[in-house]
């Protein structure tokens, strides 16, 4: 959507606000697409506004909309919604949208939403929050409409137009036999092509992938991208179909692993956007920065450790910085090839140990050029050789633990089913810092002794 | 896909290709699904093998095949290839995966396919090479049906089933005027639930969101993600329908940036994969790591600049990789913030301004919390009054510092039109390095002559 188009829009919606003519209100916002609807209600600012845009909502568009809108915005709008209308709009919400905002809401307020909802809806939601977060039978609708092998098209058909009003755009139908398994999958566009006669067991396609309700969301998402999917279905443990994700649901879980992936990489803090308040992001970002320090202040202990020396030899310290950057550095790159590796490949014995083979001979073929680079530097610089030694021989060792590190630790996590991306931070970090000042001085001090400047 | 079941694959084709049974390993290899195809094929370790197997493939599958493959893969593909073959293989290709394989080719190789192929389908794919790298033109497929609003659906199910053949499974019908002006769609639903005599215009949606060639393939697929479109078409300067984008191109496009985004913010170099060889990730890493490597030669003579300020107290020594540390850690917790919101967000002085000053005012929260923690650390730990202050308030000002240029050399960058993910490294980590030492030292150097420790 054009900037343009959509500046038009809010320009429109003022002016109907201001002159406060509800029908036309009407018409405007229920003929909103749903990602303007929540754009353009987050955007509003006064909260009388809001309320009335809310209202005017047909339920359906109501229960659209709070699904499109932030964590904190959704709230705002539950709080607008006028009791005897919000069970109602809670019953049109989708199943994955609902039980994913009841998740982030205090437990007595859900309870209490639960409460004015229909008792079907409610019980469906519940069972869809007894899966994991961030599991496949978060993600699936179960609005969805199946066929028998044994139906006519023009029978499926029909069935489909009976149900079009309820269930979700799924452009394929799944087919089950009447223990209620998924036998085969037929496309509208299987549908539009055959014979209007034809018995769908004669036209379906009977390799179905599946997946079950308590699979990662990411293993759900890379399975429709590498099959070229744009549904997939879910059965239980007696192989029965209880409900469809939808490549759009898929699209929003790549976005936000591959947000969650960076957010942890840069230690950046959970979920700050650019319109989480300043002192929200200030509480989310600081854990990790007071970490960060108190990792320096043990890196200092380290160096004050080698006080005399750095006192004999000032010039240490001006490669200090350097040897901890580096290394820091290399385990960073490391650990970013492992972390997305880990979303795309398969994860064997044979993989990995040719992954930290490979990772090994790059630590020693990045140290020896690299060390030799600074060695050189140092020499020419500070005209000592013991000193040049030192440096480069720092570095060359630094860069080759730096670089395990950074393959063999998020490995390591992987293996304990916990986030390796996690281990940007915390991890890698304190040991590639500690471990660099240790390797750094502890050679400087060993040589000194030996070969003074 | 379960990997066992993958692994049941990969025996059945080894004991198939020991056999030497053709008719059976022909049926096997052009049953697989694409994927499966491609990464069995990958796995394929001696070239004999391999050779084979893309022999036994019908062309439309070999050229399926060839869109699955990594870079390198493509390559011995190719070779692997009779040239008899070759044209009607490159012919089959989607025109969107053939102009990225010819894309990564040498000139010369890639105009060597061109010629094989028939000048049809060559003028095609040389068109779409026009369009500028990761465009929406890049993306679409001209393979497609259209249809007139004049047309009843039982004409258009019969034109969908004529060339059924030859395009792209999309769910959508695009329908054009008589200047080949998209004025409409249908899904494959609607044309399933209508009436058959009905007319494609008195059925069809009239609200069809629309990109040009040029446009970033990041922004079509913003666009499909926020309004769950599963379909995007492509029009010229003259609103002509000259393609369509679709879902499954726009996951790989997601992956791909996300991955992009990732590498570039660790510094981690471009496509290193767990199939990277050794010589070639080190190839890949090594100028980001030399430029480090110089960054840190420009702080050590920053720091030799200080150095007597640094022999009369060698204790600031002590805090030196704490605050670099810092300093580089918040502005990359800015950038990441910064990059992610850049490819969700509209941009405008309203949204950039309301973000630099949110921005400052976690780097001054950041700063006086930090600071004062560790102004008490170095106080109580080295026992100097004048030591906490010089390092407190060079940590508060390195923090507001980094925490701006985070935010503000991405978004310049971004208004010029370069990635913003880039500056992660060279820009941000340059200025947060040199300019927190310059503050260290500065602060140290001015406040030890008037208060000796």
């Amino acid at each position: 959507m054009n900037e343009m188009v959509y500046e038009k829009l809010e320009e429109t919606l003022q002016s109907i606000l201001q002159s406060g003519n509800a029908v036309e209100l009407e018409t405007f916002t229920n003929d909103l697409r749903p990602f303007d609807r929540g754009r353009l209600f987050e955007e509003i600012e006064n909260p009388d506004s809001r309320k009335v845009f809310i209202e005017s909502l047909h339920s359906s568009n109501a229960a659209d909309l709070l699904g499109h809108l932030s964590p904190d915005c959704q709230a705002i709008a539950i709080s607008l919604i006028e009791r005897y209308r919000l069970g109602r709009i809670l019953d049109d919400m989708e199943n994955d949208d609902l039980a994913k905002m009841l998740d982030r809401l205090q437990q007595d307020d859900a309870a209490a939403l639960v409460e004015v909802m229909s008792p079907e809806e409610a019980s469906v939601v519940q069972q869809i929050m007894t899966y994991p977060a961030e599991s496949a039978g978060r993600l699936m609708t179960n609005r969805f409409v199946w066929i028998y092998p044994e139906m006519s098209v023009n029978e499926s058909v029909e069935k489909l137009r009976q149900y079009s009003r309820v269930f979700e755009t799924i452009h394929y139908l799944y087919v089950v036999n009447n223990k209620h398994q998924v036998v085969g999958v037929v496309s509208f566009r299987d549908l539009l092509l055959a014979d209007a006669e034809s018995l769908i067991g004669s036209i379906m396609s009977g390799d179905v992938m599946t997946v079950k309700p308590a699979v990662d969301q990411e293993e759900v998402a890379r399975l429709i991208e590498q099959y070229d999917l744009i549904a997939m279905p879910v059965i239980d443990d007696h192989d029965k179909l209880i409900g469809i994700i939808t490549v759009d649901d898929v699209i929003d879980v790549l976005i936000q692993e591959a947000t969650e992936d960076i957010e942890r990489l840069s230690g950046s803090g959970k979920e700050i956007t650019f319109k989480t308040r300043a002192v929200v992001a200030f509480a989310r970002r600081l854990p990790w920065l007071v970490m960060l320090l108190l990792i320096g202040v043990v890196s200092g202990t380290i160096i004050s450790e080698f006080e005399e020396t750095l006192a004999t030899v000032v010039a240490l310290a001006f490669f200090m910085p350097m040897i901890a950057g580096m290394t820091g550095n290399t385990g960073t790159q490391s650990l970013a090839v492992v972390v997305r590796g880990l979303t795309t490949n398969r994860i064997d014995k044979k993989t990995v140990s040719k992954l930290i083979l490979r990772e090994l001979m790059v630590g020693v073929m990045i140290g020896l050029s690299c060390g030799l680079l600074i060695a050189m530097i140092a020499y020419f610089w500070q005209g000592s050789m013991t000193l040049g030694f030192i440096v480069g021989l720092s570095l060359l060792t630094t860069l080759i633990i730096g670089t395990l590190a950074g393959t063999i630790i998020p490995l390591i996590l992987n293996k304990f089913k916990i986030d390796p991306a996690i281990a940007s931070g915390p991890l890698i970090t304190t040991l590639n810092d500690i471990l660099s000042l240790l390797i750094y001085f502890g050679i400087a001090t060993a040589l000194i002794a030996r070969f003074p400047l």
